[in-house]
């Protein structure tokens, strides 16, 4: 029997993403042939390379607007590092939002002055900060969308003098939001993207080539985006699971139709969350993310009595992360709202026995 | 039908290890989820990562040698500069055997002075060089163990006073060597390993932590060892499917096995081209590699009449590369001694009516 899958990611993939990733593992389109055994420079490979990059460009309205879409291997935690060596000449800005901003700024500090415009640290990063000044200076002024770990999420982006750029790991393709906001964004696969294994990034071309340093050539967005990802042998799986899930939100009616979902689902939790007298939510009301929903039990000596209720209804993931205990509902694109029915649907039998 | 395939990497895996990694995706080990939808932090892919780690030294007789094995993203690319980045502090040696060679020590040259102790590109890298002075105060000697591109390979390994570090991408456990030859070894996984995005390194731990300058936490072997290849998510599909052969190779009888098989198949086909009026060796005789077989044909107006010949009788990826032209056959561990066997009657057949 399939779980109810709320894992922070790796996370839910929809069931026919799946079904047609494992299919291609025995063999690709009828050629006789595994995915993972053709050669990158295959015609086939070259496709799925060329419609995932088309795609990306497509769903998020920046086709013919000097971007570019390039699949990187090393996670997000290597583009804190690539961002930095690209685009930090002098300085750049930074805003603290939590655990995988300050991994970030620890980065970039190795080849340049790091600016902290501003943080949430003061909360325990329950809240998204809004007032700060961006230096006119600056290189660039990086954020992070999305808070996985803390809950929190930019509900509008920072005007900014300078170039934004913005780790959007775990929501992008989650929301209708205006991409040509950010001059650069990238992401992780393993949330709303894909399979681990492969991270998206998105930038606009004329930002580049500003710095001064030799730029290794794993390292520089250029020799990426003049291969077409390809300088080296690609992540294959992983870029087809993520073209796979790519047309896959095209099928469902693309961001506008994936928006609505995801705040519909978010809200029936939250709402469960203010409503359920045993429960508090982690958040600043304001700054709540629609993909991760951080709540506590508001008598710790519950815990035991309240895993076993969902564990029991064959929910998964559900633990909080250690930097803020409690619990956390990952709910990306691809977990149905019966998931979250179940969920509320426990959460309330056990107000009932517990209150 | 399943075809025949010489494809220089990505490249042919075992079936068995591809049936069980598309069972996989749909679900692991009767858990109720996919493998990819797992949590990296889960039991079972901890389990997982431990237990490839622990094959690996194992498979390659490095067990409490003071060896640690991680995994990594980027490809056997991103390893020309990781190994500079942790090991070069002032001055390192290479040996020049072609286009990995050359784009290791362009790498390296970012971030220290590179000595090529020696190159084979005066006749276009068909040979391994033999005579050659490794400076005493190297920081360490990198070689190519396996050309791909040109299919040399070195039979033994240089007597060196200082670390030897090898570049295996295309013939790591492929043969029964003394690994504790080196100090360091690393290889892309989508030769004889599993499939592309993850790379596979193992160090001598001693040798570390000798440099001077401050390497980013997603370059830093140490930041790997230390957090068991898991301080990001790691491309958990990849991982598995190296799992999955590491275990398929301890099942043929380990290295010992493939290393007669591998020298049968390549025995056999290398005799072939040498008998066969029509083909001639590219690689010096003594150098030749047991896993790219590189041949070409004596008269060239005849190449459309090989590839129908080869085509017509479902064997794919034989085309040679750009820099050597020709026919490339890369005969790894999984590739059946039937397939040589198809190739050579199809050589034979070729030379009964063209010669």
């Amino acid at each position: 029997m399939k779980k109810h899958n709320f894992s922070a990611g790796p996370s839910i993939l929809p069931q026919e993403v799946i079904n047609q990733a494992s299919k291609a593992i025995i063999e690709l389109d009828k050629i006789g042939l595994s995915l993972i055994e053709i050669s990158h420079r295959s015609k086939e490979f070259i496709s799925i390379m060329e419609e995932a990059t088309e795609l990306v460009l497509k769903i998020t309205g920046l086709e013919n607007k000097g971007y570019k879409a390039i699949f990187v291997q090393g996670g997000a935690s290597l583009q804190f590092l690539m961002t930095a060596y690209n685009l930090l000449e002098k300085k750049a800005a930074y805003i603290n939002t939590g655990t995988w901003s300050v991994k970030a700024i620890k980065e970039a500090k190795i080849l340049g002055d790091v600016i902290e415009v501003s943080s949430s640290k003061d909360k325990n990063f329950n809240y998204i900060p809004k007032d700060y000044i961006i230096p006119n200076d600056a290189d660039y002024l990086h954020i992070t969308t999305n808070n996985t770990i803390f809950g929190t999420q930019y509900k509008s982006f920072p005007d900014t003098p300078v170039s934004l750029i913005a780790d959007m790991s775990s929501d992008i393709f989650s929301r209708k939001i205006d991409y040509s906001n950010f001059d650069l964004f990238y992401a992780g696969a393993q949330k709303n993207m894909g399979t681990a294994g492969v991270t998206l990034v998105v930038i606009k071309e004329s930002i580049l080539n500003k710095v001064t340093r030799n730029v290794p050539s794993m390292l520089n967005y250029k020799s990426y985006i003049n291969a077409g990802s390809m300088s080296n042998t690609p992540p294959v799986f992983a870029v087809y699971t993520t073209l796979l899930n790519l047309r896959w939100i095209e099928s469902q009616g693309g961001l506008e139709e994936l928006d609505k979902r995801n705040k519909n689902k978010a809200e029936l939790l939250y709402d469960e969350v203010d409503r359920n007298s045993c429960f508090s939510g982690f958040a600043a009301k304001e700054d709540r993310s629609y993909m991760n929903v951080i709540f506590t039990l508001i008598d710790d000596n519950l815990s035991t009595d309240f895993n076993n209720a969902w564990e029991d209804n064959y929910i998964v993931g559900l633990k909080g992360h250690r930097s803020v205990g409690g619990y956390r509902a990952s709910i990306y694109n691809a977990l149905p709202i019966e998931s979250i029915e179940l969920l509320i649907k426990c959460m309330q039998q056990f107000e009932e026995k517990f209150k």
